[in-house]
């Protein structure tokens, strides 16, 4: 079989982590080391739009030490989108305009690096490219800080959003159990609107049972607020404080997210309805119903971003599946996502990658399963534990100048000239 | 002179710090380093409510190795409080027990590690041992995130939450760069309810023009929300995002904070009063004024706490002033506050200690002085930077478990028999 030539495009999608960068370093890296198939290594401008607009960059003209550095730089360097194309079978115009800018400028691989939707659009792509002959590529590459994708271990991105999670909520329950005569309770708001993932890894801060966090709210368990107000004073009572772990996606026992569903608790406690998000919720909860001062912390997208704390093994796992995903494409693999694969846990842990279906990674979701949920719906399980803990491990090297800060790539977005009228 | 002999006591009061502990550790471990002047070394629970209720533990029977882990262990080891005693001249009675609890232990040595009210309470405590002829030693140790005390050249404390914001701005600023054709705008709030010192600190991640916080909005400059909506528009204009780092302590001209003030913006906006902080009135501002999407981040208390990425400096200086403040109590130094004296800068930066009276500390406040604020009101000046960045520097050195989290200490607290009728 003579190997498929053409350039090769690399695009990031969604919801920035800690180490989507890294990922696009090991795509761009291996892209680049493979001349004689890939005659050309572009990025898009923020994901699938820049693709639409042909915004696209020549990432050979970078500077190869600042290609280098997104390898240890958080956020999305190429830009990303939240941009959500039309369904396939109703409007075929976004699929046919992508593969039309492809052809103008002869892409034949398509590396997405991304979630559930952007495997849906890698798919959907490749669909259309079988249909009207363009021959192409597309290899999947998972990122998402939430760990829900099916078919995949864990996903890159998850270990370091826990690990900073955690280390924060071990740091933050310092402080409530420092100053319980005062602030007796607070609610820490972890990201995860639909999986508790992240707000699971906040129990590995609880190495011992005075640790925060006393109480884990996770979108799997419904909320039923007499049931948390118990437990609330259940933590007073024996820890003279109570630190809250609280996914944002935490819902109501008929379905309505807590922070939205703040109507009825907030109403009630403020006279006004609740704006805010799961945490003000809890505290509005907190402070009417039991009666003690709550402090929220949220801290918000700087969590997805938390480079500075990032765990080794994440970093090194999302260069590994950049990297085999344009390993799998010269060896002909399409229609894919690149999975983790553990073999062996604890000490033992190690990883290695597999494929799936981009088809059967769109359709999926992983939430959390029963047996890493405690009997009592708010803690963890040593099962969760020791799935987590390996996922964490390492310090993540980040460069840092003399004023004590991090130094992040910036790429230089060398754009190529456009080859199609615009859309 | 025959150096006055007897135990020593050492509290914790007001808001943790990533260091109150490492300040604590420089008081005990050299305390407990002079027995011959030494005949105890106790600890206050929860700062002077601990003396209140005579809640004191003997820090000799800690583990000396948990004891040397104070050293990288954030918040308050020994419990913190918020309580403030009654005004000396109306009422003795809390100033007369807590001398009570001293002489029935023989408590001679009183290093209290705090802020202007910790100074008031150590300096009217000196003044009526004087006045009741009991023989003590008082002397301050420095500790505030806010960097609001005076007669020091900075605050333990501040160094590493400083590092840690700009960090975080850096990384959330990462963010909003990369999803901007979905999130436009961010505020993240900081704290400091006074003093603008730490949300400028957020302004040494704006390295180049491009980089976040676009604005700064901090306390000492009044907030116009004219003014505003155009700086945004500006920012929008010029970068096609806005990030903004967002004091806590922001007010409108007439005073008011932010946060409360909200009743005339988020009316406005939302047709309800506005809950929440500054953060949170600015989102609306944004989200109604300008008509962009705005996201909030808000760390709340783990941003005080971040021993994970603490100034290595902060920590060594923080040691420094706990070891300093037994030391001069040794040469019978009394009713001063250990300082902290710049000598250099840049890449000469060095600091030693200095002494100030604590009534002096206690009546003053030190706000960001107008050389360090931008012309136009929402940037820090270079003369600033020159001031910040060598607090920042270097990573502290942390205890990192096999499972990637930190190991924080946690004394024991082998609590002393009490020898006074509660009060």
């Amino acid at each position: 079989m003579t190997k498929l030539r053409g350039k090769a495009i690399v695009a990031q999608s969604g919801g920035p982590t800690a180490v989507i960068n890294s990922s696009a370093c090991g795509v761009i890296q291996t892209a680049l080391g493979n001349p004689d198939v890939f005659t050309g290594v572009y990025g898009a401008l923020n994901g699938i739009l820049g693709v639409l607009d042909e915004d696209l960059m020549d990432l050979a003209k970078e500077d190869p030490g600042e290609i280098d550095r997104l390898r240890r730089s958080p956020s999305a360097a190429l830009g990303s989108c939240r941009h959500k194309l039309k369904d396939l079978q109703k409007d075929r115009t976004d699929y046919e305009r992508i593969l039309g800018v492809f052809r103008a400028h002869d892409i034949r691989y398509f590396f997405y690096i991304g979630g559930n939707d952007s495997m849906d659009t890698a798919a959907k792509l490749g669909q259309l490219a079988r249909e009207i002959d363009y021959e192409m590529i597309a290899v999947g590459v998972p990122k998402t800080i939430d760990n829900d994708l099916a078919f995949t271990d864990h996903c890159p991105g998850y270990g370091s959003v826990a690990k900073f999670t955690a280390a924060s909520v071990m740091e933050a329950g310092r402080d409530t159990e420092s100053l319980y005569t005062h602030d007796t309770c607070t609610v820490q708001e972890i990201m995860g609107r639909n999986a508790g993932w992240i707000a699971a890894a906040a129990g590995l801060a609880r190495r011992s049972e005075e640790d925060a966090p006393h109480i884990i709210l996770l979108p799997e368990v419904p909320f039923v607020i007499e049931k948390f107000i118990a437990q609330v004073q259940h933590s007073l009572k024996k820890y003279k404080r109570c630190f809250i772990a609280c996914g944002e996606g935490v819902k109501t026992p008929d379905g309505r997210y807590l922070g939205e569903a703040g109507g009825s608790f907030a109403t009630d406690a403020f006279g006004h309805a609740q704006l805010g998000g799961a945490s003000d919720a809890v505290r509005a909860i907190i402070e009417t119903k039991v009666g003690v001062k709550c402090r929220t912390n949220r801290a918000g997208t700087a969590q997805r971003n938390a480079m500075h704390f990032a765990s080794a093994t994440d970093v090194a796992e999302a260069y590994l599946v950049g990297a085999a995903a344009v390993e799998a494409a010269l060896e002909g693999v399409n229609g894919k996502m690149i999975t983790l694969v553990r073999e062996g846990n604890g000490s033992d842990y190690r990883c290695t990658t597999g494929l799936a279906e981009l088809e059967d990674v769109a359709n999926g979701e992983k939430m959390l399963p029963a047996e890493f949920i405690g009997s009592d719906g708010i803690s963890v399980t040593d099962a969760f534990r020791d799935y987590a803990r390996p996922l964490l491990a390492g310090q993540a090297e980040v460069e840092i100048a003399d004023d004590g800060l991090p130094v992040y790539a910036r790429l230089a977005k060398h754009m190529v000239a456009k080859r199609t009228e615009s859309r």
